[in-house]
């Protein structure tokens, strides 16, 4: 590399960060499986250890003695902080990056007017109240393209008394295998079904519906589950607040059982080209519809937004697989109607 | 490669296109250089002669042996038709595209309210008029990051009796090499001048403004010239259209003499590296602030577009070059003011 990434202090980009070097300390507020129905713990400090234990449990999984980089950062007038952590090069992880940020801040006009018109009644539209926002986002790109990409985040927003959720969790595979879908959708059927038999159905559904690039006529990948502006109460069936903090404990193991499985298998080198050139839908699906990157990129700190990105990408031109090959009944099922796994 | 790209026909992903086939033949209508004042031929005559004009000098300047695929395509309805046409993997060219669209519709409501609220007096809010448009774009990635990636288009638009220009042609650096910058800008300079004295530094200050990218607080490039509404007959100073079509016939000698120079001399891995880094920077423009990729989406044939996607793109988390590096005066110049080259 004729390029140094920086491993200690430097300051953003836009002038409106500044990192503070590696030297954050590991929080651990909350044992690593949280018994169904606990909220007793601050969201702030929840996604910090949730982050913490992915950190430790990702390494040990990875192997190959790569560690994250912990990049602590905070607004410059001390209205919210955060830590990026990205792993590279690693031999599960081709590039994993786990985002923390935890905002508190007053809204402008023009945002609260946004969510306003979505139909937040508690959110006065002049502007001006007070919020609270935490989130965890993460991605892995793993090496082989025997193993899908995953993505998860879990969000929480607090004004004017009212509490929303968002998140979400799902996968996108290079080569598809029907025992992993399975494996990842079982998943989150299981889990969701602890808190309410209506919420797997939902929130696959709504999953389907946002990773798909029109453009494309393409789903991303074979999605998962994805849910936002879930109101704190607001729901008789089931307490959200605690769905929503066991939901991000069961990330990690949505995926890496099957994950670690696939990843000691060989591959050739075709197949990594075909990895590279489907990571370009994702980078496509990112750049051009995903709402949580253009709403970062409104003063957002890039690198933290484009971290997300795939390490190593390909467009090649008009790229139609051989009938019948493993690459077309990828497309077969991205292309069509989204499966009951 | 895993995966066979079609060379003959198939059929378009939105169903909007169909593909012709590697048929298409060579039209011929206008000698390489056309003198100043000459506005004798149709505009759709003429992109389809540059574009066969380019193609023959790119595959003679590539050397490699390679050659333009063809892939010519018309609209479902008869409403349109174009040529893509790409180069991968040659010796100057990792990936050269050279497209052509011609299109004859009617305008739909929400084209015309757009075109109309950009102060286009001839349009009818309402839609329904009858159109033409022709366009030629192109895009030149190099193997070597020695050479800069060169990026151009022109084009038409005639409605309700009136006609409008736009295009323009700039470079994007991996590595900044002065003399190339001027050479390139001089070029645009002098071509500007044989019109009116104002063309030059009006359009280069427009493509400096045009290609920035606000998330990074950089200029993709170094720039060159770049114009749009340009209306037929509404200047003074010079004829717009032969202006248009002898910016057109410049594009090529722009740019080929000294990527010719370049891309004979040797480059280290870490300097592909880092063009592939920067190109990613490239796409991230590309999707998230072109205007013309964003109106292209809008039911255009995505293959099309998004030949202009770089071959090989990666992005590492915060890559910060070291101080005083080749690596780091680009990003100085692209971070500054720009320059008067």
């Amino acid at each position: 590399m004729v390029v140094a990434t920086t491993t200690t202090t430097t300051t953003g980009r836009t002038g409106r960060w500044a990192l503070r070097g590696a030297g954050w300390r590991r929080r651990r507020v909350l044992p690593s499986r949280a018994p169904v129905g606990t909220r007793a713990l601050r969201f702030d400090e929840y996604v910090q250890g949730l982050q913490s234990d992915m950190i430790e449990e990702c390494e040990g999984a990875d192997g190959s003695g790569r560690r994250f980089r912990v990049d602590a950062w905070e607004r410059e007038r001390g209205e919210g902080f955060g830590r990026t952590c990205v792993l590279e090069d690693g031999s599960l992880f081709e590039k994993a990056a786990i985002n923390v940020s935890v905002i508190r801040d007053v809204l402008t006009e023009e945002r609260a007017r946004a969510m306003s018109e979505r139909g937040r009644a508690s959110i006065e539209s002049a502007g001006g109240q007070a919020y609270e926002a935490e989130a965890l986002s993460l991605v892995f790109h793993p090496r082989s393209p025997l193993v899908p990409t995953l993505r998860a985040d879990v969000r929480r927003f607090k004004v004017g008394g009212s509490t929303w959720y968002g998140g979400g969790c799902d996968i996108t595979p290079v080569y598809l295998n029907e025992d992993d879908c399975k494996a990842f959708h079982g998943h989150w059927k299981e889990l969701c079904s602890r808190h309410s038999e209506d919420v797997y159905p939902e929130f696959k559904r709504w999953c389907d519906r946002y990773f798909y690039i029109p453009a494309r006529g393409e789903h991303r990948g074979v999605g998962g589950i994805f849910f936002d502006d879930l109101e704190d109460g607001a729901c008789e069936a089931y307490d959200v607040e605690a769905f929503v903090q066991e939901f991000g404990r069961g990330i990690l193991a949505s995926w890496l059982p099957f994950a670690r499985e696939r990843n000691a298998l060989e591959f050739t080198e075709d197949q990594k080209e075909w990895q590279e050139i489907r990571r370009g839908r994702y980078v496509e699906f990112n750049l051009l519809y995903d709402r949580g990157i253009k709403f970062g990129l409104n003063g957002g700190r890039m690198e933290s937004i484009m971290v997300s990105a795939p390490p190593s990408v390909r467009w090649r031109y008009d790229v139609v697989p051989k009938e019948g090959s493993e690459e077309a009944r990828l497309l077969e099922v991205l292309r069509g109607k989204p499966r009951d796994w």
